[in-house]
């Protein structure tokens, strides 16, 4: 049977094999549910890039350009990381060149293993995502982005929800996929905002006037379609 | 208030400040519960060692030796790591010098920070630990020796159960406590035992034989000592 594991931290990623696996990388507040948003919302695809400095030097390449840093928007960018405004007209059918705090590490990350597939993470389309991977049956690696190394709650909520969503048919291995699987069993009963309003990202973000956005990204299923990545751009999956 | 905060994994330490806290080292199967179970039994104290070779060379020094590697014991020592068979009438009132594949390199860790004190911390004794640290009122950093860099449940595990038992005082802070004091009630509620079973841990040893090692090292509050470290070595705290 394909097995499913879950990296709480990319401190932790070179304890892990990923040679052929598919890797979902998740940063639900905000990088990966705010690549969601743009791509459900008519954005053609999302570059994501490490450097602040190098995401500017794409504005000249007809990209758009979003990001943040510490949770806070960045000067001269289109737009900065907030998956509810990145929802713009004006962004229908463009490319979005995009760099974030912790997000967009994993992404850069898991471009320099020899994994097979390159998944993107968020509540927004976790269904399509745990469909896709049911269909291919490819050993996954669940990366999460957390938050400056640490491990955060929002992350290990989706790891442990794709996690259940697919134990049926997957090995889960590891005590990481445990620990998440049974933290998510007990959110979804209290309500994922309702549990997430205790932990460190939510009241950041919540000084940084973002709950709204927040909310949004724990509204499962608004779109479904996989997100994967091609030559080093984020796009829907045919 | 002070403040308690979990450490899921050493490959995570360097994301914390532990200037002027007490840190708690856990690595429950099995170096901590093995020290806790050697003092309990009347041994004089434990001086944790990275190398097993230099460990080796404290035999000639008037320590009896004991370790493992990879959850087997070591040729030629006097004892293996396992927290029953190390409770032996030879050993009361002498030193013994202990190597492991994951605890003893947190020791090494904390000896290195410029921490106010290093405490052991196992089940066997964990309210005497929980009490101390009350007393003092100094803000504390629990640090799980995991398994091979990675999250294990059990460290988890005895994590929740010490913050669980701290939070009406001290201000449990980062998610990985949230994270910890969840899982830990869940398995409360099961039974830890019962819970462990699908960890990996406990597969791992329990088809080297260690069932009963487990079994004991589960076992709450067998006697009623702080373990602190003093000069490197462990000793039952006054």
């Amino acid at each position: 049977m394909p097995t499913v594991e879950v990296i709480l931290s990319p401190a932790l990623c070179d304890t892990f094999e990923t040679k052929d696996k598919t890797i979902v990388v998740v940063d639900i507040f905000r990088a990966t549910s705010t690549i969601a948003a743009a791509l459900m919302s008519g954005v053609k695809s999302v570059l994501p890039i490490l450097e602040a400095e190098k995401t500017i030097t794409y504005k000249s390449k007809g990209y758009f350009i979003a990001g943040e840093r510490n949770g806070k928007p960045l000067p001269n960018f289109d737009f900065g990381n907030s998956p509810r405004l990145i929802q713009n007209p004006k962004l229908k059918g463009e490319k979005l060149a995009l760099t974030t705090t912790n997000g967009t590490k994993c992404f850069t990350w898991a471009q320099g293993t020899s994994c097979k597939k390159i998944y993107c993470g968020s509540f927004i389309n976790i269904q399509a995502t745990a469909e896709q991977i049911k269909k291919e049956k490819n050993s996954v690696v669940i990366l999460c982005a957390g938050w400056k190394n640490r491990v955060n709650l929002e992350d290990t909520l989706y790891a442990g929800a794709l996690c259940n969503m697919l134990k049926m048919d997957f090995d889960t291995e590891g005590d990481s996929s445990l620990v998440a699987m049974d933290v998510e069993e007990i959110a979804r009963n209290k309500g994922y905002l309702e549990y997430l309003r205790n932990s460190s990202h939510y009241q950041r973000l919540k000084n940084y006037g973002a709950e709204e956005d927040m909310c949004f990204a724990l509204k499962e299923n608004q779109f479904a379609k996989n997100i994967v990545l091609v030559n080093q751009h984020l796009i829907l999956e045919d």
